[in-house]
C-alpha cells in the first residue's frame, strides 16, 4: 500500500466516524437544551475518565487505554444506530448489528490500524478487563449525570423504575466503589423527591 | 477537603465543561449538515491524533498527552467563546479573555487537578513542545478537512484567500511534513477548481 493511499484510508475513516455527530442519544446534554449526540458524548466520557480515574478500584489503571476505548466505543453506531439500555427488543439484535458495523467501519482503516481499534472496541464490549469496566462505568455515569441534572431525564420519559436503574448501573461498583456509591445516592435523591418511580 | 467535596468539585467541572456542546464553531461538520460545536470537534481531534500519530516529525511523540491536550484545548471557550482564526480583532483580545476563563474553569477542580490541566492547556497554547505542535496541527487539519469536504466551507464564506490559508496552516509542517504536504495539496485542489480565491 502506498503511503498516500494509507493516509487516504485514514482520512476516509475520520470522515465516516464524523457521522457520529448525527447519531442522537436518548439523554439530553447536562444543561437540558437538547438531546445529546454520540460524538460529543464520547468527548465528555473520555475527559471524565481522566478526571475521575483516581476512583478506580484498580491501582494501576491504564487510563490512556480507557480514554481510547471511550473515544471509539460508539463509533460503530455510525452504521448500527444507538440502542437505549432499557430497550429490550433493540438490545436483542444489537450484538449482530454492531459486529457487522464494526467489520465495515474499522475495515476502512489500513488493516494493522483497523485490527488495533477493533481489538480495543472488543475489549470495551467484553467488559472483562479493569480498563473496560472503568470505561463502561464512566459511560454509564455520564448518562446518570445527564438524567440527574435534567430532573430524571430519560428515566422519567421512559418510566424506568428505581430498581431497574439500580440493576442497570450496578456494574459501576465493580469498576469503582466510590462512583457506584455516588450514583446510588443520586438515584435515591431523585426517588425521594418523586422524579423516579419506585 | 473531604473526599465527597472533592468529587463534587470534579462533577461540577464536568457539568460546566459540558457547556462546550453549545459553543458553535465557524466550520460545518464533515457531512455539511450543520455548524460544528466545540465538544464534538474536540472528540474528533482527539481521535485523529491517535489515527494520524505515525505522521509526526517526532519519533517518540507522547500521543496520550496530545490526546489530553485536544480533549481540553477548547474548554476555556465555555467562558470565552470561540474565535475564528482569521478574525484579527477577536484574536487581539483572545489571549486575556482566555487566561481569565482558564482561571475560572480550571479553578473549579480540586487544586492539584486544576493545576495539572491548566499546565496541559498552557503547553498546548504555547506550541513550544512536539506534543503541543502536533495537537495544534491536528486541530488545524480538522478544520481544513471540514472545509475541504464542504466545497471551501468557512474559507469561502469569509472570503479567505489562498495565501492566507497557506500562511495560517504552515505550522502544520513543523509537526508533520506529511500532513503539511497533504493540506497544501487539498488547498491547491480547491483553488484550481475555484472554491478558494487566489
Amino acid at each position: 500500500m502506498s503511503k498516500r493511499w494509507r493516509l487516504e484510508r485514514q482520512i476516509e475513516f475520520i470522515k465516516i466516524a464524523d457521522r457520529l455527530k448525527s447519531v442522537i442519544r436518548s439523554n439530553r446534554t447536562m444543561d437540558g437544551s437538547r438531546l445529546e449526540n454520540a460524538a460529543e458524548h464520547s468527548w465528555s466520557a473520555a475527559l471524565m475518565a481522566y478526571i475521575l480515574a483516581e476512583y478506580s478500584n484498580e491501582k494501576d489503571l491504564n487510563v490512556p487505554l480507557v480514554c481510547k476505548m471511550l473515544l471509539i466505543h460508539d463509533v460503530v453506531e455510525v452504521e448500527a444506530g444507538d440502542t437505549l439500555i432499557y430497550d429490550r427488543k433493540g438490545i436483542a439484535s444489537q450484538w449482530r448489528r454492531e459486529q457487522n458495523a464494526a467489520d465495515r467501519v474499522f475495515g476502512i482503516l489500513p488493516s494493522d490500524q483497523g485490527e488495533e481499534w477493533r481489538r480495543i472496541w472488543r475489549e470495551f464490549e467484553a467488559s472483562a478487563t479493569p480498563e473496560a469496566r472503568f470505561a463502561r462505568a464512566v459511560d454509564q455515569l455520564s448518562a446518570v449525570l445527564a438524567n440527574y441534572f435534567n430532573n430524571g431525564g430519560s428515566w422519567r420519559e421512559f418510566q424506568v423504575k428505581k430498581d431497574e436503574i439500580i440493576r442497570t448501573n450496578s456494574p459501576i461498583h465493580s469498576a469503582s466503589k466510590s462512583l457506584g456509591k455516588y450514583v446510588m445516592a443520586l438515584v435515591s435523591e431523585l426517588t425521594r423527591i418523586g422524579r423516579i418511580e419506585k
